[in-house]
């Protein structure tokens, strides 16, 4: 992108092709994201989970019983936040709340059966939307990415 | 994080310390770009500009005479989008709208003085931010980051 922008207006400086943003890593990031975020979509569909939604229910399939409070810290979101996107799993019968042993304030998530399934045949979906849309990098490339990605998100401990 | 969250639950199957989303390079991208955005906020203050308006304002000065359908497309975002960022900035006095030699529908949007020095001391509040933030990362590493990111950007030509 860009380029193409800039081909239609005569009157800009062409002898540069990057702006101070193309430096930034935040500012490429945000663009990469946007990128996977939008192919995401078109890959799961208008009736397909949305990636909140999917996160949220595959970390409630790996920690089952886990508590609202601790799916959001998990999640990095806000607990208020949260409470759509678990009340959309509960309606659709993919979660259900249920009583923890010994604190009655609060409540467990647990999926169903229709969730697991659900979430299974998702996960294949986004795999194959991953796959896709990354085949120009390789395996290598693709490992180191995400170990620097998990080195930025070391910084979620801070937090 | 998570394993702080881990902790508090007993129950939980701890033989593994990551969902299926920790392999996700989408999960990854997300989870990072918000540590950023999070620390991007904090270090400009209040009163600072967003991320959004500071990628616009760079893009203006960049590329000045730029049209908004111009700059919507080289931001990645829709035209309307654009119109909040635009009217902040002209209204901060920072941007002004120019007639377009020869083309009396659109204008172009012109860097004013005062948006050029805001734009120069948000980018080195911007710099100190990601050399802080980032400051783990060998310059080499950042640079694998940069060019893994700009890979996938590479998919913004077809989008």
């Amino acid at each position: 992108m860009g380029r193409k922008a800039l081909q239609r207006s005569n009157d800009m400086d062409l002898s540069l092709d990057a702006s101070d943003l193309e430096d930034l890593i935040g500012y490429n990031l945000k663009r990469a994201y946007v990128i996977v975020q939008i192919d995401f979509r078109k890959a799961l569909g208008q009736d397909g989970m949305s990636a909140r939604v999917f996160s949220a229910l595959s970390l409630c399939i790996r920690y089952p019983n886990i508590t609202q409070s601790e799916l959001a810290r998990m999640m990095g979101i806000e607990r208020s936040g949260l409470v759509a996107i678990v009340d959309e799993l509960e309606a659709k019968k993919h979660l259900q709340r249920a009583p923890v042993p010994g604190d009655r304030r609060v409540q467990a998530l647990v999926p169903t059966e229709a969730g697991r399934a659900a979430y299974d045949a998702t996960l294949k979906a986004v795999r194959a939307h991953e796959d896709r849309l990354f085949e120009d990098m390789s395996a290598e490339e693709k490992e180191t990415l995400l170990a620097l990605l998990k080195k930025i998100r070391n910084r979620e401990e801070d937090a």
